[in-house]
């Protein structure tokens, strides 16, 4: 039986593989720069988003799927910044996959997105393996969650490019070295960028505001070579 | 395809609760106490049973089991305050099962047992469908987390007995009302317990001690009828 699931486990993986590769594509002839956000329940995602959405210029075409096991509470915080918002309700799911992307965005003109955020399910491990078509995952880690994490969950560390390290307002709190965290990440994955930030006190938000600019832009300038 | 994989789910899941009822028969004939402790990564599951290992009286025989898809951190965390203490690596399946108990505990004599943590895989969704044959299932939430987490992960809610609301030291600096938490947990879950706790400063421990003591006379108690 074992033999059998991981049959099935393939096949669901490789039938995401295809779909995630189709929506690529998509997002990349229309120069929509498509990020994957990662991290455990209550890490801070949607109120990195809600700041990100407050600072972004409205000339930024922006949209957010966001996905929960239940509930509409992370739509409803987002929608008030005018942009495109809609939530995904997996009903017990564990992760976002990519069929559920496709569906989402079914009726949208990715044409006119220049930004595309997926926040998953809160959930460190089982979002890591499904490719939703993003052109980077993001892993967000609140620095109440200890700086081991990068050891003990290493495959969403190893595939995310950027480490977003939240709530640094709370360092003089809790028992948690910055240093160590980070070192932590690059021996999982060396190359990985990393951002402190606050969304309390607005800490390390140009940053990240700068981090996303510059990706917007290559991925414009990325679709004008395809065109 | 989706009914194949509902079918091997399904089977899975009735294996996992054969062996799991096995395992309850066993625990329940030995007297022995099982708790099955689940949540989020770095909600200060670990912690807690530092502070538990390090307050309990050395009569009491506990031993501990802990989940993690990578490292042996937190065996070593625990291991030195002279308990039978063993690591489980589950090498990347994000939730412990039964099978992995059974085999766990093999060379075990479960009469010298009085209480057995098991300290789950960090996720609060996947864990909350395994069935370890416990007696209860405990979920712990940190205030860093956020209020509306019954809401958006209800099925642990549902099933823990008991919610540990841990690092209460941390309210002052966090946006979180304890009431809304408790209110959301009871929604959920009408007849879910709740205490307080924070492992920095001691708040609550006689309390959760008291709630653990409790359980384990009963338990004791159960074996006596039992036998």
């Amino acid at each position: 039986m074992i033999t059998h699931r991981i049959q099935i486990e393939k096949k669901v993986l490789n039938e995401n593989q295809r779909i995630a590769a189709d929506l690529r594509r998509r997002f990349e002839e229309s120069g929509t720069l498509v990020l994957n956000l990662i991290s455990s329940p209550g890490s801070g995602k949607t109120s990195l988003l809600e700041c990100t959405l407050a600072c972004l210029p409205r000339s930024t075409r922006v949209a957010v799927l966001t996905g929960d096991i239940q509930t509409e509470n992370d739509a409803q915080r987002l929608q008030r910044f005018g942009f495109l918002v809609k939530q995904i309700t997996t009903g017990g799911t564990c992760h976002l996959d990519a069929r559920m992307i496709e569906r989402a965005i079914a009726s949208w003109d990715l044409d006119d997105l220049d930004l595309l955020f997926i926040e998953n399910v809160g959930n460190l491990v089982c979002p890591s393996s499904y490719d939703l078509g993003e052109a980077a995952k993001i892993v967000i880690l609140s620095v109440t969650e200890g700086e081991d994490k990068p050891l003990k969950y290493p495959s969403i560390f190893f595939k995310s490019e950027l480490m977003v390290l939240n709530k640094v307002d709370l360092l003089p709190y809790v028992p948690f070295s910055v240093a160590v965290a980070v070192e932590n990440a690059k021996r999982t994955h060396p190359g990985i960028e990393v951002i402190l930030t606050s969304c309390t006190t607005d800490y390390g938000l140009n940053g990240w505001l700068h981090w996303l600019d510059s990706r917007v832009t290559t991925a414009r300038n990325s679709q004008a070579v395809l065109v």
